[in-house]
């Protein structure tokens, strides 16, 4: 089912997802649904449930130490849908979204360089991971 | 740097980037920016800047066959800022991304069983990855 | 119960709206629950609760000639829902949204004169409404 | 250039945005440029900048009493740019935004009674706006 990628103790990779996603929508005849702007708006919709989720916290502290375990699970559903509507966007769109991904991790690394101890406040960078 | 995962030919994994994600933060004294709502507000952020990729262009077919090579590499870092913060909000959640994406997917292929053909804008569903 | 401005034929105005959403918050005693992020973050469940109206649907010409009544309704709901949202976050935070309004579009065509029919996609503006 | 419709010391209303934003696209010859879903993905993309402005401050209290003037003109941009693009949403898809939000609160006052006191986290509802 996942193309011989090998689940188990190994950290789950995009690819696997990737190949779930695919196998997935094939299985249901559900590709003609997943064209790019349609899974766009699919994701938009799956943030919002996830900002469903905090919008009446106040600030919530990391680790979410008061948070009941069934809120957790729900916390963790909303996350993966956000994450695989991401995976079978970029997919969709023909993009390496590992590869991408590393890439872009490597550009902020050098846009923001650890010396400095940039704020993310600061003018010379609102965004931690903005592009250009 | 990133704790003994391999990088490479393979498949980039979420824990990679986790780490990379970790680690940047660190070495910029950033951890105390990295609240779950900070970080949750800078998700819908770079969201916003993807759907503005897409914004004006009416239906786009798949592997986006008229697009500029420029255009291509711009889409994959906003996808990848999508998954970077995504992957972050994760981690200080103390959600494990990986396994919980993995859980989704069988949770969906319970909801939507293959032999049904299911339409996605049916009753039974709207939503393909819709949690509970 | 809105402050003596007036309903009916008229067409509804933002300060309307604004008495109506602070009347009600103030009835349940949820004035503590609309700081600004918390408004903010219920403004983006609401439109991704928008999105997933049209998430499967492709293209969708104007006028939605082909949608159900209900479905109309539904949007209607929907829409309005990040309205009301939209209205109490711009009163939480002291802003005039009616007049920021004005002014954002007195702005919008001084920045995108009529006589150059310029195109959105282009680089003079890949946002019809983007700021500075 | 605004209908008859009249602006001044009067508070703004929806249908005066309605027709600044029709006439605005007519002028420019955008009217092909704005169909629904574009219209919704522009929206979408103005909510991230909305909530970029928010994203690494921590809590916010009311009425922003820290903030800069800049900061707050910035703010009331980026609320401007999300209403006029809903209101354009909302008439290019035939829906009077106006009378549906004025039905929608009425809704949710039925739906939230305010002699309960409800908590919008509880089961009851988790969102003000919810609908149905």
């Amino acid at each position: 089912m996942n193309g011989g990628i090998q689940e188990g103790d190994q950290s789950v990779s995009l690819d696997l997802l990737k190949h779930k996603m695919a196998h997935f929508a094939k299985e249901r005849n559900w590709d003609h649904f997943h064209s790019p702007r349609n899974l766009l708006l699919a994701l938009v919709g799956e943030v919002g449930e996830l900002s469903e989720i905090f919008q009446w916290k106040g600030e919530v502290p990391k680790g979410l130490p008061d948070w009941k375990e069934e809120e957790k699970v729900h916390l963790g559903e909303e996350l993966s849908d956000v994450l695989l509507y991401l995976v079978r966007l970029s997919d969709i769109c023909g993009i390496d979204l590992g590869k991408a991904a590393l890439r872009k991790a490597e550009l902020n690394a050098i846009k923001y360089p650890a010396s400095k101890k940039n704020n993310p406040n600061a003018n010379n960078g609102i965004s931690i991971t903005e592009s250009g």
